[in-house]
């Protein structure tokens, strides 16, 4: 942990590769480290230069007297390994490689790189990069901007880490528009050694940071990522923005289950189920990381609008129905209360409509009256700019507000307001732009808040879990495994697979009386299509019936030249719904369970819900009622359901199944039939073994 | 029509209220026309002012001696009325009524309102508003900007009407961030005469204008509003942003159609289906009008991506994605030219990267050579501005080329760029600022080429149906129409409803043979539910068997003491699928058609599409093949389909039905049952009329 502290909080930094060369990388970077005001010592190092930017310019790394908390790399890259094994052997920890030009441009630059993360970890030591854009730490204490973006951030508590440098750098450029603060900026590039996996215990040991946000193309390890969130090692808001959905299935599978999901399904569905925020756009990236960091947590879902103007507050109205949150019905005293203030020709209902004349004292007030409602957790105060009001003071009189209940303000002034607020604002609180925002960035915290509470309440389920991952003790041969094998898994995780007997013609009469009604079936190993041969007779109901039947089944067998060699006879299953159970191994986050409507139309149909197999109880209620299938089936419209703790079991013990595996790869129910007595049976299970 | 054009093109106008108090509304809107520099004469009314602003201030509005092309009025409410009659006595035909207070804030307003309207009215002349904030021309022949919001606006080719004042003023307060461009703004307020459906006359025949925007918060005549675009009356591109959606579906419905479906799903479907844009906020709103604006139509869905960095394009990869576009296929040819000019660490597929490195030389021929691509319909061109390269340059040069295909540049500068690009742009086009934008905007404007090639393709169809409304011969009784008329107008309309037979008891043998399989029913009007009494039959395949099984209901019905009076008889019909068809009429956009799946979850499954009931045959196709139901019956995974021709005559006699009778204001088809056979049966047929 200290050598990634040193990341953000050296008290001395070695730039190798510092250039008198304006415009050039080693040129910027120094430049910006110097103009930002960087409160250690800086050492740069280039064999051709005295000086560079006023600073004393070393000719190695040897010759630096002094110790090194941070090497930051910007040679060009055929100089690069030697860079690193002279800062290595100088005893340096970490160490940012900016320059590119390695796995992501072939096989070549591959080995390279591996070379150079070998070495790094034989030290000891810790890379961040190649191919990446530095590291920020905003803190007064430090104050280093070392990438090349000659921006001026200013402080915040927010860690984000990028995995693009451009984006990293588009962030960076539109800073003085955004009001976007954070504490640290990390751009991790390859990924060779630093990951977002590192930054998550990092940024929760440090107490500077609030909430940590991140841009990534790719998770180099999801089971790891969620783990800790999980077992409540991280507890601090976690924001991810996940780019890089692909629709298309994962093509190789060869299971229902595998084909009806993708890639970007898992992280959508794994990241929700741990609480994790993933985000659509930059824009919501931030504007949640300044919720969190600006606002106490809303304790509920019923939101009041305030406002001076129709238009703006019907958007916000709508944008509230899209983020699952309700307008909040105010008490009569909140009402009776209003009526005082706002004017007779407004409304002193949810959305309260104060009209354009409502000054600062107006807001204020009525801030504060909807505020204490007990009936309200949230409000949005928005703001059209008439000409008579001034926007400032509007602004200021709301954000003064003292409340333990979220205020959001929307403000739509003329472009002049921005600086205004930027230098003179006492507490220089976040304020939205458009009126669909703030109710995005509530759903937010909502979620993140009751997601933290659901993780706490289930942390013991799922440590049992994770206890028994691969504990299983079956061991298959890859590929499809045979029948028997499946009988006999099934049944040790007690999955209600339908029993089938095989039998010799001859023993059709020493049946017993209490199997009907069943299925019966004639099999002879060269006869594939039963239908032709009419080998299949469905809902036999008793020993008389079936004793004719299977004469029927003989004599049509030999009147195409075969012998009927075995009866295979199943309890007649009277089909009322087809249910489709299945799952697989992500590369990234391991065991995944899918649940849905099964049967011939899955792929059209595509009414399936996915999960983590580490799931709680409550996991496997969200699962289900995610589902339409799940919601049938739970009883609607006076039809009564089925047993659902059954039907959990089932989930519940195909999830260890999983777990305990790890060589199972995909397994497949479908259909899982729910019959008309509301009995659960499998009837076609595939298990494949990687 | 020549009244509404002297709202946006007056030679004069009148502003009565005007006011010589500093932030009253009647100050700010003249200074707001004279700051602007209207080109006519101004007349100024006040009877307590000599002059305002410098101008003549007029007493009254008799003593002005000359003519009056368009009255603003700004009094307080309590004197509306006698300037409207002022302004109509000096027989000035277009007034714009500021002023706000009557039918927004109860009956007494909303009575004043109706009557200055019906004096408008008799006049022979035009009002706009109450309750709105003024209209603006930004054309150099007029430049008026009679609004109280002193933004100076710059001159584009949209027409945007607000219904929202204040929404109008948000948008006027950005102008200067979001460099929108408009050539007249309207804001209609109370709609009280001048409405949306004037505008899109008005605005298709003038030819300043190229694209048609408009913020409703409800639609005053939604058929009158789509059925000039439907007949090619109205071509320009209409982009509707509209606000107020609600999922609470129409509680007062009784059938399973009405409840099924809420206000905001008929506006979206029928604006979809007739090629109006409907987007979903203020960005985008003007994103695509600035789309259609400057750059060329795209011809198909394959778009090339040209970036200097890896993040945001992978962001514009995904929103390709959302957006129904595809990643185009470069030839060989291109690739071969793009290895000339492209970093060879970068990458000639597509997305193309030119690395940071790339200047404007290289932005410009590598688009140059990218667009030229027969694969390829549009260019999306990003930019993260590195220190090296200056974004103003990249810019210009690739908007410099000349090219029949959209190019549309996102840059991500440091805010410096932007009033360079304000000041000095030579095209001075758009330019996004985030990588999810251009998707968007070319999805939308290859949905209204298309939408507009199909409307063509089907103008006389729908012309056809047009003349039929309200053509039908049936007159029934408000409330749920009787089984015989039932039975009279669906096999009037051809709608397939079962046959049923009623007969005595002892008929029972004078039957035809070509009847089965049937459903035989005993009844006797004391016995309701059936079941109990044994008293229906299913699948009676011979006439034996149907005597057999009719004398098992009488002996049944004799035990408990009852008659059997007659038997219902039936075809058996094995059930495939439940389909759902019904139809209502919504108050703004008139008869509407549904169809999905049916039965008895349908309020769950969820699975229905809705369009206009003046549907074109590819709109038959579409409603169908929307749905999960109607892509099964297409037949899929090598199943057979069902006669689809067949499928599709049985909605458009639905239509027809709800066409052609006007007083039918519901109804339900649920199920339509698609047999095991593909036969189509409608079982359960509900009308209800108003």
């Amino acid at each position: 942990m200290e050598n990634i502290k040193n990341f953000f909080y050296p008290k001395s930094i070695c730039v190798v590769g510092a250039s008198t060369k304006e415009k050039s990388i080693g040129y910027e970077l120094l430049r910006t480290i110097s103009n930002y005001g960087y409160k250690g010592i800086i050492y740069p190092v280039n064999p051709k230069a005295d000086s560079v930017l006023g600073y004393k310019c070393y000719k190695s790394i040897e010759v630096i007297d002094g110790q090194i908390d941070l090497g930051i790399i910007v040679v060009p890259k055929q100089f690069a390994e030697e860079s690193v094994d002279s800062l290595l052997a100088k005893n340096v920890k970490s160490i940012v490689l900016i320059t590119a030009g390695f796995k992501e441009v072939g096989k070549e630059g591959e080995e390279v790189e591996n070379r150079i993360t070998k070495k790094v970890k034989d030290a000891g030591a810790r890379l961040v990069g190649p191919n990446c854009m530095g590291v920020i730490n905003t803190l007064e204490s430090t104050k280093l901007n070392a990438t090349f973006v000659a921006e001026k951030p200013e402080t915040g508590g927010t860690g984000f880490l990028s995995q693009s440098g451009a984006l990293g750098a588009a962030v960076l450029n539109s800073l003085r528009e955004t009001d976007i603060k954070f504490a640290h900026f990390i751009s991790v590039g390859n990924k060779a050694d630093i990951n977002e996996n590192d930054l998550l215990h990092f940024w929760q040991s440090d107490d500077n940071i609030k909430t940590i946000t991140t841009y990534l193309e790719s998770f180099i390890d999801g089971e790891n990522f969620v783990k800790p969130i999980i077992t409540g090692e991280v507890t601090k808001p976690v924001i991810v923005l996940k780019a890089g959905k692909t629709s298309s299935g994962m093509k190789a599978a060869s299971s229902h289950t595998g084909a009806l999901s993708s890639r970007d399904q898992v992280v959508e569905a794994v990241l929700r189920q741990f609480g994790i925020l993933r985000v659509n756009d930059i824009n919501e990236l931030f504007n949640t990381a300044k919720g969190f960091e600006n606002f106490p947590f809303p304790k509920g879902n019923r939101v009041a609008i305030i406002t001076n103007a129709g238009g703006p507050a019907i958007l916000a109205v709508d944008s509230l129905e899209k983020e699952n949150l309700i307008l909040a019905e105010f008490s009569e005293e909140t009402k009776n209360e209003l009526k005082e203030v706002v004017n007779p020709e407004g409304s002193v209902m949810n959305p309260v409509d104060l009209l354009p004349g409502a000054t600062a004292e107006v807001y204020r007030k009525v801030n504060e009256i909807v505020v204490q409602d007990p009936n309200v957790d949230s409000v949005i105060s928005i703001f059209v700019q008439p000409v008579m009001v001034d926007p400032f003071e509007v602004v200021e009189a709301v954000y003064d507000i003292n409340t333990d209940k979220p205020i959001m303000q929307i403000d739509m002034p003329l472009p002049e307001f921005w600086d205004d607020y930027r230098k003179f604002s006492k507490k220089k609180l976040p304020i939205f732009r458009n009126p669909e925002e703030p109710a995005e960035v509530i759903s937010n915290m909502l979620y993140y808040s009751m997601a933290q509470e659901g993780l706490k309440d289930h942390r013991e389920e799922y440590a049992e879990q994770f206890k028994m991952t691969g504990k299983g003790k079956f061991n298959f041969k890859p590929g499809f495994i045979p029948q028997e094998e499946i009988f006999s898994i099934t049944s040790y995780y007690n999955i209600p697979i339908i029993t089938q007997t095989l039998i010799k013609p001859d023993e059709i009469k020493n049946l017993n009386d209490d199997i009907y009604p069943v299925v019966l079936k004639g099999i002879n190993h060269e006869v594939i299509h039963k239908s032709e041969l009419d080998a299949v007779k469905l809902n036999i109901k008793t020993k008389e019936e079936l004793i004719a039947r299977a004469d029927e089944i003989i004599s049509n067998f030999n009147r195409f030249k075969f012998d009927v060699e075995q009866f295979l006879i199943q309890p007649y299953i009277e089909i009322k719904h087809e249910v489709l159970l299945g799952g697989f191994r992500d590369p990234s986050f391991g065991p995944i369970i899918m649940f849905g409507t099964g049967g011939k139309y899955v792929e059209v149909i595509c009414d399936t819900a996915i999960r983590s197999a580490y799931m709680s109880d409550n996991d496997l209620d969200e699962i289900i009622e995610e589902t339409v299938i799940g919601k049938i089936l739970k009883g609607i419209r006076g039809e009564e359901g089925i047993d659902m703790n059954k039907l959990k079991r089932v989930i519940r013990s195909s999830s260890k199944m999983m777990i305990e595996n790890e060589n199972i790869i995909e397994f497949d129910l479908n259909p899982l039939i729910i019959s008309k007595d509301n009995s659960i049976h499998a009837v076609d299970v595939r298990i494949k073994v990687g």
